[in-house]
């Protein structure tokens, strides 16, 4: 008796569960050492001291009628002005608490997003490869993904004429993810140009604005700088940073998670940045806003906002991460396969000899090694491996790599 | 560049948004002290202090990769072990943490089980008066609300002819609640008895399931004790409490807050019980955890997951809303209004004289006075007094009540 929509999405999510559950049966038979686990991107850098000691601080300090309480549907107004502070500091922006709305992870803000532009049958862009739930967030509100083909470069960045062949009269937004999952390519800004270039001629075409969502939870993980930009900060300081969407297109927006920033995954908290310029950011800001009721998310958990505020200047341990991604990076490729060098995120997209990327897996599996094929995120012919694991489990797969790539 | 969809809802909660911009303007201008709002549903007296010692507790004895991580979309199993134990208690069942889902409030529970269970046009049957939001619910995933009529009575319980008449082959579910919002009704077991006595005749008339949605967030504050039936808990002790919807109908769900009863309305957490017994019973408890995934809240936020283990025995101060709404009843009767006497929750269901609820909210801001009419509820010609506010507030509203009365 469920819906045959919600079937659709049940079995979508196969692909990962499996692969959890066959992790779970190794672990069992042949010991939780001797299982290399990639599968899962759960950060396991512990959150910031500041978390801690930010929330026993809060309990102490405010009234339990405010810290628990209901606030307006966008987040605490303190709260929000904060976050704005923080973009302003960084990027030279003007925005104020209007264009923050605080949300449930990255995840529900897509969600809010989706539900505030489409109609049935209308069109959202994705270049390939992509988060594997975009699909859903999608068509949960009777929406079509439109994908968009990568570069044929091996960069796995998007391509112009695909993106701009995707887009028709229906097209409500392009999703974009940099750092990127599943790749952990960073557009760098000759790209971001590229793109907004397009969407601009495109808007035009179509008469209507286009927006480019900025899916970006992984945007204070990064390790090549080199796709850094400079930008002058509040203080008319130079502060070098990615390239900041909104900066380069009027109709951009960004959602933001903190999940991976300050390893909060289970703690559901993120916001969407809605700028002035955004064509009808009023209207939308207005949408969004009541998206978060009529969903009945109804607001980004209370406590976890007031926390956030105060730790908005933390950061995760990047340098594990980015350590992590150069020691399994020189085992793969000394295993013999082909990857892209880490620049981001805490995914290595790995080629699977062949282009069989199901076979891969499999044939991993044989080694106890688990990993994600790249079908999943419309990605055929590579593998995701998560590298937020324990460093030692890292060092200990080596010799089952080299002994699948001998398998080739 | 909003969609038509999302046009309609932000027209829905217009009643209520304006009401509170109607507030904010008048206690600009008479003062604060000077205006008696009863227009929000906000719980205000403060959690227990369990709540704040757990918290505390939890941060200062769990590892932070513990407490704000990932879990199974349906919550940490041991969290849902201790809810189950707890219901397993009170009412004799024998829950496991399968038959637990936890969510983001009440809200989203009911989203999760709207997402899992209709397709487009599929039906859902709600008697009137409703929580304003159901139809929203309903229609984000493009499913049709149909209202069924309340007695004739003066009851505002359901009418069994109207339930009757308005399921449909289409139909996949009727949402009840009680303790009931807008009215402050409570569903004895006789109307619970003769509801599933009509949803399993038409269950056999259309040949599959409809599934009886209870939406509890006020369960735990009852006023009207003599609404209570004798049970036996887990250690065969007679336990006297609300009717379980389960034990009356195969088909039955829950959907409980933490919100009202521990007055952490911000934190949205809350849960879903779905028991072995209902139709399909398995299929559903996957669809709705993939659900929590899919609508990109993927799960419920951690820590108060642990902290609600913790404080499953904890009670708000019910005694505080009971003698609200005793005070409350008394004013407004002594004005020579009609209202249904407190049952639980904490709204009082006021008659408009005449059957113009918009023109009594209308004459009552003259007054200062703030309320919701019921039309904003499916039950027009009355209004919702919320009295989860002030005493003093309730208080101080005596004369302008008296006014209002001499207006009619």
């Amino acid at each position: 008796m469920i819906s045959n929509k919600m079937k659709s999405h049940v079995g979508a999510e196969g692909v990962i569960r499996r692969m959890f559950e066959a992790g779970i049966q190794m672990k069992a038979e042949f010991g939780a050492e001797n299982v290399y686990d990639f599968s899962l991107g759960n950060p396991n850098v512990p959150a910031p001291d500041k978390i801690q000691e930010s929330i026993k601080k809060i309990v102490d300090t405010l009234p339990p009628g405010k810290i628990h309480s209901y606030m307006p549907n966008a987040g605490f107004p303190e709260v929000r002005v904060e976050v704005a502070k923080h973009l302003n500091k960084i990027y030279g922006t003007l925005y104020s608490e209007k264009n923050i709305i605080m949300t449930a992870g990255a995840g529900s803000a897509l969600n809010l997003l989706m539900k505030s532009m489409l109609d049935i049958d209308d069109e959202v862009v994705v270049p390939c490869p992509y988060f594997a739930e975009y699909k859903g967030y999608i068509e949960n509100y009777y929406g079509k993904i439109v994908e968009a083909a990568p570069r044929a470069d091996g960069s796995f960045l998007p391509d112009m004429d695909s993106v701009a062949a995707a887009v028709t009269p229906r097209t409500k937004a392009v999703i974009v993810n940099t750092p990127n999952n599943p790749t952990g390519v960073i557009y760098p800004e000759s790209v971001i140009k590229e793109l907004a270039d397009v969407l601009r001629k495109k808007e035009e075409e179509v008469g209507h604005p286009i927006y480019l969502i900025s899916d970006e939870p992984y945007r204070d993980i990064v390790f090549d700088e080199s796709k850094y930009v400079s930008g002058s900060g509040a203080d008319n300081e130079e502060i070098r940073h990615l390239p900041w969407m909104p900066d380069y297109y009027d109709d951009a927006i960004v959602a933001y998670s903190y999940s991976k920033s300050l390893s909060l995954p289970g703690e559901r908290i993120g916001n969407i940045i809605i700028p002035d310029t955004c064509d009808g950011a009023d209207e939308l800001i207005g949408a969004v806003t009541t998206a978060n009721l009529v969903t009945g998310v109804v607001n980004a958990p209370s406590l976890m906002q007031l926390v956030i505020a105060r730790c908005l200047d933390e950061k995760s341990d990047v340098e594990f991460y980015r350590k992590n991604g150069e020691i399994l990076y020189d085992i793969v490729t000394a295993a013999g396969f082909e990857a892209v060098k880490p620049q981001g995120a805490f995914y290595l997209w790995v080629k699977a000899p062949g282009g069989d990327d199901n076979k891969l897996v499999e044939l991993a599996k044989k080694h106890h090694i688990l990993m994600v094929p790249g079908s999943a995120f419309a990605g055929p012919g590579n593998v995701r491996l998560s590298y937020c694991v324990a460093r030692d489990m890292i060092e200990r797969s080596r010799q089952a790599f080299l002994d699948l790539g001998d398998e080739y």
